[in-house]
């Protein structure tokens, strides 16, 4: 019989429909059955009275036990006291395949136990949410470039050389030589955005990060857009931008799941552009201050990149992302444009979440000159070759450009309020954690 | 000054604007110079006439060399003999760097000369037209899945066990374990679907193929959908719906870049569901009338599985794509449904399509029985405990279910009518192919 979905069911009121699904939690009282059932698009209660049932439907209403896979027949109505909410007169249930202790159990359970048994636990209601978001976000992010103009280039996993130094990449063998994973597809992006004007890729990235942090995965996705004669200022505005249009689509298609995540919508309601912008320098001084009232342990001293404390005691000083701009040149990347101004100064900008969610976004102005360029690869000891091609860029109508980065994964935690990164990927991979 | 886009000209007839972009090409003659200028967005032929512009810019214009980045003022207007093709008059030309002897010239180069500077090869209008038409696949596969009520789950890259053997795995040390990069994410996909019931995985997929062929990458984009409870046929009907939708969306947004490619529109035209099915016990007849036709070199006998010149004698004999499905069990892999009727064959099919442009999608239903996976496993001589997470699909909720796996370059290289996939992917990757 034809499947109905549950996310379908109020088109279908009074009728009879057949359900194909998993139970996910029962619970009896004498000749009545309460069964909650989940198909993936939705729960959905049925009920089943033993006076109204075959005898085989009761028997497997006692014998079905959590995540047994069923088929169900009834008739769907609206909750007597519930407006919105759907209920099932269950008519007949088939067992397809029987579980035998499930080993996810409505008790509670340790992190590392429901990691390892990370296949089923996507089947939990906040899983589902988390995951719905993630998706959502992810529209977003493709519909906002799709509806700019801008022109997807996907850029490749396997690099010769590296972006941004050696020890956090993964080696594989390619065949007679060795490659890397992309940390990310920056250098690509400037080939691109030299073709096409405005480009993004959007892919998994790759870090061999030994630190166990909440906010580290070693594989995550990553949204890159890059602009050909784009300033700072340029990729600054169309950061806002972007993160008001995703959080504005998330509030408008996510509400319910927010809601099981029981995330503070309010905050999320005040996201919109434009972003307070705050200079190093002045951010420097922010979290001084922050040291003289006891909030931050060690005292910052100019000149250093913000670490994940500093960065959590900045954001946290804002109702919406902050974007931290004009950092010294040497904490940051070798392609970075020095400010005109203050050469000591690349002309970078990192945005950070509010309630603590630190950087979310990282990006700024690339060199465009060709003997900066040389001069940088020279001082930060890169080899020169590896380059070849991304010093053409520089010899073959340079431009100046500007774009940034965007992990996917701090973007899902910051939106649905979670802790740790972990749950905003289907299959996290971590230092310890490679399974399943 | 502000920047307008060639794409958006028609909206600024007779107006100054400005355009930053690149020389494509350059003649003249005598006090007239014809610029042909790309933004990226697209090309416009930009006029400059000696006595309406200032000696700086006449200078300029004499001087600026192919791919120099320019800045051009000026006013469009439409050609006064080809309705929507515009000129742009132009009065103020600024060079911001000039390149010297850029290496791609009009003339004739060889393909390993152009794969070598593919990071400049992406300027030339026919690589724009390849990765608009991608773009354009990329979105309508989204989208497809997106109205169609499933949800995006990624799976992940880095995998601890094979999905189809190890011959052709990439090998990654992972912190003090070994990795292996996926080549499909169809196990994590069964996983995903018992959670919620429509899933789809769309990422980068790597197969270490050491043979140098036009259908091959070592890195290529895999869509995946993957649905519970649905049988072969109903994924033969999601593929040709799949497909349909592709193609005419592709016609209907990417017309101008087809005709850029040459490619006969008529032949695409033809492409709309229902597809012809063919079991492979009636594909094995067609390949062995067409060795005695003579069209084939070698007589395919029963049991085999189709190789490419097969699958291109087959494609060649339809307008449409066609489904051949139910191949012998042992050409397929070990989680392949059995066919209940001749448990020899399985429940798989692969789409070949049209004008001899062989597989583009292979899928199936996959096997739900404990039992039958356990054995199937043993028999392929596979490690069981790496498929624990995956039996327990089995032990928990097990439901037929069944999908398919599309790679996007051959679609690709199909829609756009290109002999090899080297060029429907940014920077392709191959046996010898790991630069730029």
């Amino acid at each position: 019989m034809k499947q109905t979905y549950i996310s379908e069911i109020s088109k279908h009121l009074g009728q009879e429909i057949t359900i194909k699904g998993w139970l996910y939690n029962k619970r009896s009282s004498g000749k009545l059955g309460f069964l909650e059932i989940r198909d993936g698009s939705g729960i959905i209660q049925g009920v089943v009275s033993k006076k109204d049932v075959s005898d085989e439907t009761w028997e497997s209403t006692e014998k079905v036990t959590q995540e047994s896979s069923v088929i169900i027949t009834g008739a769907p109505r609206e909750h007597p006291k519930k407006p919105g909410v759907y209920e099932l007169d269950i008519k007949d249930l088939r067992i397809v395949q029987l579980a035998h202790e499930y080993p996810i159990t409505p008790k509670e359970h340790g992190v590392e136990f429901l990691m390892d048994k990370r296949h089923l636990w996507l089947r939990s209601r906040r899983q589902h949410a988390i995951l719905r978001v993630r998706h959502e976000i992810i529209r977003a992010v493709r519909d906002f470039f799709d509806n700019n103009g801008f022109i997807l280039c996907d850029t490749p996993v396997f690099t010769p050389a590296a972006c941004e130094g050696t020890t956090t990449l993964f080696e594989v063998g390619y065949f007679d030589e060795k490659a890397y994973l992309t940390q990310s597809g920056q250098l690509y992006n400037e080939a691109t955005a030299a073709a096409f004007g405005k480009v993004y890729c959007f892919g998994p990235t790759f870090r061999a990060e030994k630190s166990k942090t909440r906010r580290h995965l070693t594989e995550f996705w990553m949204v890159e857009p890059e602009v050909a004669y784009a300033k700072l200022d340029d990729v600054m505005e169309l950061a806002e931008n972007f993160i008001g249009h995703i959080v504005s689509r998330v509030l408008e298609s996510r509400r319910e799941e927010l809601n099981v995540l029981e995330r503070d919508i309010s905050k999320l309601e005040k996201i919109a552009p434009p972003f307070p912008r705050l200079q190093y320098d002045d951010a420097v001084k922010m979290l001084q201050e922050g040291h003289t009232k006891g909030a931050l342990e060690s005292r910052f001293e100019w000149g250093g990149d913000l670490g994940s404390p500093d960065e959590t005691y900045i954001s946290s000083q804002y109702d919406k992302p902050v974007m931290v701009h004009r950092y010294p040149a040497a904490v940051k990347a070798f392609y970075m444009e020095p400010d005109p101004e203050r050469p000591d100064l690349a002309l970078c900008v990192d945005v950070l979440a509010p309630e603590g969610y630190g950087e979310i976004i990282g990006g700024g102005e690339r060199a465009s000159s060709l003997e900066l360029l040389l001069n940088r690869i020279q001082e930060h000891g890169l080899p020169e070759e590896a380059f070849d091609w991304y010093l053409d860029l520089r010899k073959y109508g340079s431009v100046p450009h500007a774009g940034f980065g965007m992990g996917i994964e701090r973007c899902v935690a910051w939106l649905c309020g979670l802790e740790h990164v972990r749950e905003t990927i289907p299959f996290p991979r971590m230092l310890y954690r490679l399974k399943p």
